[in-house]
């Protein structure tokens, strides 16, 4: 015999889909009045933001929208981009968040890619919106007022929610390409089942609560915000929106708005610890960090200015987050040097998440030891769905039942990993392995040194050798001498960089160095 | 053309089934040697738990259990009892938690509904077990050593996680039976996919955290503690058990175990806020009250020690708690009389619910105007899968596609919702409603009174007239006289008691006031 009930008409009432949606719709209808957003002189309530979300839906139908439509948008953090996390599913449709840095032409393959039939444009980034047929086109000017054409639009809508169209939680929700690739555009696809789980677990390793302010300083249209804007909606947090990460507004807008939480990659973060207006804030705020682990210079930094670094670690694949290192109580003891060394770590999977591992070739897991290399590989809910339209390459990115995240990294003992290198990074000399991430929190521990990046250069004798491109602090001096004999002082000498390049690091738009921009300037040939 | 990939074999790296049993591996995982059990000189990390979860699960099949086996525990709330909230499911058997209060009869009534294969019973309540063909007995002393008949069971079992039988995220995780009804036992079914959710429902909205310490004075058996074994294991917190509520020891653990977080309904709390050891504690502790509304007297008590009070509502049926009284900002700055009356409303969903509705009996939403009465109705993953081998009872509690919770409430304009009685409770007198809740909430406000419970008694020209019982603080005295001045001089006339019994008030196990009892002591005849 079994008592247990079979799936009924019943169930309606005991399983509806995970979609983040449903915070929103909680939040405005319990915490209504409580500030959802802020943009400069413009605010609004979670009623209101609603009401908007709910005509940005409509609208979109109204206009021809079709279940999983894709609708892309080109925009800074502004309210528009905010509401689209939320309006564009709520419609049906799938959201495409585009990266504003991209040349016209990257946006115009991503927009081709991805088949969208809606471009909501920034007046700032309308040189980046083709014109072409089938793709309808709608300007934001950031103005909230009436003659702003997006404004227009939200008033061809309705403020009542529109009749859901979901019917199953793995839905699409959102497509987000990656950035720094060559080759055809990956665009990994997102659920209203991942990004409600990866939400949440934002939430949680964060500590957002009913009180909290985020300053929106990492890109909405990077990873979803993360899935920020879905976890700060959750508990009714305020968002405060930021058009350019301006040190100067950053350091005004954590003073009067009472923000409690903003993330960033540490090369953001650098230049804003280091503004002029930098000072110690009277209520400690929290700020995870991802894209790069932080430096015990900028850790030391923060602690001063009471920012509390949350290491966070993930892909574009993996909604953002995956990992967060988890602080130990007993780390409070530490010196600091010693605490952003553990800082560093990636850590622990999301409480949100399955299973992370560091695995060899045959996908069996390394040694614990702090030392042995292996491949990081996850699964779990908060992992893509697959990348859009492109069969052959979440294939491989899911060979053997895992996501391969492409990134090398070591198990510690205490079952935090921590990265070495990305795959294609990581330079073998003589048959040794070395990382160039290890190479890099050396020469940042120098005092005259900001930030650096290694890269493997081809070598007669060794293969490849490590060398040094490094950005020094403003007012400060040094020889590439100095800066190879401070390694060897640290490292095995055969880790230490055989050259020293000064000036400032190529980057990608969202900040991240891009290693392959210095390798291309050393001589072809051995390149691998 | 559609880009979105179909299920396919590599989904198993996207999707996993939601289950709290993934909070304990990765804690196990990742935070091994974090503190996750202390009882009295006992203490596990989290490897040693999981070890100890794993012997079970394996002794559990070595022992014959097949998938969905019940598995009963009658224990107060030490190791066995958290273990088994891990163990069981992970055997793939459901966990039937007995409540520790009930008679013989009762328990027996319950092993036989639930058809229980296995019963772990605590050495103190073996005269509540019965002897049974088909039920397989283990003995639990709590002494974590060899010779326990528990311990001696755990050690034929393997430190090696099972093999998952676990196919859908919506299989059994657990039944719980519901108290203080008459008839034949109701148990409400759990699956794994509601407990996970609404663990991280309890993790957000009682804000724990990865140091939180939390105190078992919830019984575990009351809606598998209205799920925090799984919450607090999810960010691998530290559970404190706790044999018996004995107030002098609770002190003791607040202040020798850095308790950060403990649960009560406002009975239990009365009477640690009242004890002679009670004092401010130096860190602010979280203490999330259900099964009634915090009085204003117990609120201002709390604030004086330093306790922070978090309202929460829900029944057996929504794996206890579904709503939270979120507290708001602008509250910190009004009198604690007026705190108090903010924060005894039952307020908003949970974050991980769908929706809660306070509907007429057309399923229509009641105004919300903070005075019509309706029936709460409930919708979301943290609705039992249904009770336990009982359509019919089942049928009646979804009818129209919401879950009834036979709980009476109004819908205020910032949309929280406030109970006024019990369906059954409410006092029809004259053809107006009286909630008994209201009349209770005024009675407590009178210096002299420490608990009340109001009844309808029957009367011959209004069909029914409130009655009011009421346990006197010690060393304090009132008249029937005055408590019913006090009452006529802050609700409507019509709403005062008009007659008042002093005496201790009739508790079900858990704490709660037994209405029916009182109702018993009246003239039958007219009693409904």
């Amino acid at each position: 015999m079994s008592g247990f009930a079979e799936s009924s008409a019943d169930e309606s009432a005991a399983r509806v889909p995970l979609s983040p949606l449903t915070f929103l719709r909680r939040s405005a209808d319990a915490l209504a009045d409580k500030g959802a957003v802020v943009n400069g002189q413009r605010r609004y309530d979670y009623r209101e933001l609603y009401g908007r979300v709910n005509r940005l839906a409509s609208a979109l139908r109204a206009a021809g929208l079709a279940r999983h439509d894709r609708v892309a948008v080109l925009s800074p953090n502004a309210p528009a981009l905010l509401e689209a996390h939320f309006g564009v599913p709520a419609a049906g449709g799938v959201l495409v968040a585009i990266n504003v840095r991209l040349g016209a032409n990257e946006v115009e393959a991503i927009l081709s890619h991805s088949g969208a039939r809606f471009l909501f444009v920034d007046a700032e980034l309308e040189r980046l919106a083709p014109r072409r047929r089938g793709l309808d086109a709608v300007r934001i000017d950031d103005t909230g007022q009436p003659g702003d054409p997006y404004e227009a639009f939200l008033a061809t809508g309705a403020p009542a929610p529109a009749e859901s169209w979901l019917e199953d939680e793995e839905e699409p929700i959102s497509i987000n390409y990656t950035s720094g690739t060559t080759g055809a555009p990956k665009g990994a696809v997102y659920s209203h089942r991942g990004a409600y789980l990866n939400a949440l677990g934002d939430v949680i390793e964060a500590g957002l609560s009913y009180d909290s302010v985020y300053l929106w300083t990492l890109p909405m249209f990077h990873c979803n915000g993360w899935c920020f804007p879905w976890a700060v909606t959750a508990v009714a947090g305020r968002h405060v929106c930021l058009r350019s990460v301006d040190p100067e507004r950053i350091w005004r807008l954590l003073d009067e708005e009472g923000v409690t939480h903003f993330c960033g990659a540490p090369t953001v973060l650098i230049g804003v610890v280091n503004h002029p207006d930098a000072h110690r804030l009277e209520r400690r705020v929290s700020v995870p960090i991802g894209g790069a682990a932080p430096s015990p210079a900028l850790v030391a930094r923060m602690q001063e200015l009471n920012l509390r670094p949350i290491h966070l670690y993930g892909l574009t694949e993996t909604y953002g987050p995956s990992t967060a290192c988890v602080w130990r109580q007993e780390w409070d003891e530490l010196p600091v040097e010693e605490q952003a060394r553990r800082l560093a770590r990636q850590g622990a999977g999301y409480v949100t998440g399955d299973q992370i591992r560091v695995v060899d070739e045959q996908l069996g897991e390394v040694r614990r030891d702090g030392e042995t290399v292996g491949e990081v590989v996850v699964r779990g809910n908060s992992v893509m769905s697959g990348y859009f339209a492109n069969p052959d390459a979440t294939a491989e990115a899911f060979a053997g039942g895992w996501f391969h995240t492409g990134d090398l990294a070591v198990w510690h003992p205490d079952g935090y990993i921590e990265l070495r290198d990305r795959k294609k990074d990581i330079i073998i000399s003589g048959g040794e392995n070395i990382s160039t991430i290890e190479v890099e929190q050396t020469l940042v521990e120098h005092p005259a040194v900001l930030e650096s990046a290694v890269v493997a250069v081809p070598h007669q004798r060794w293969g490849e050798r490590p060398k040094a491109y490094v950005t020094l602090r403003p007012g400060t001096s040094a020889t590439e001498q100095e800066i190879i004999e401070f390694c060897r002082g640290r490292l095995a000498h055969f880790k230490c960089p055989d050259a020293v390049e000064f000036g400032d690091l190529p980057k990608t738009s969202t900040g991240k160095v891009q290693k392959f921009v210095l390798r291309e300037r050393e001589p072809v040939g051995q390149r691998r």
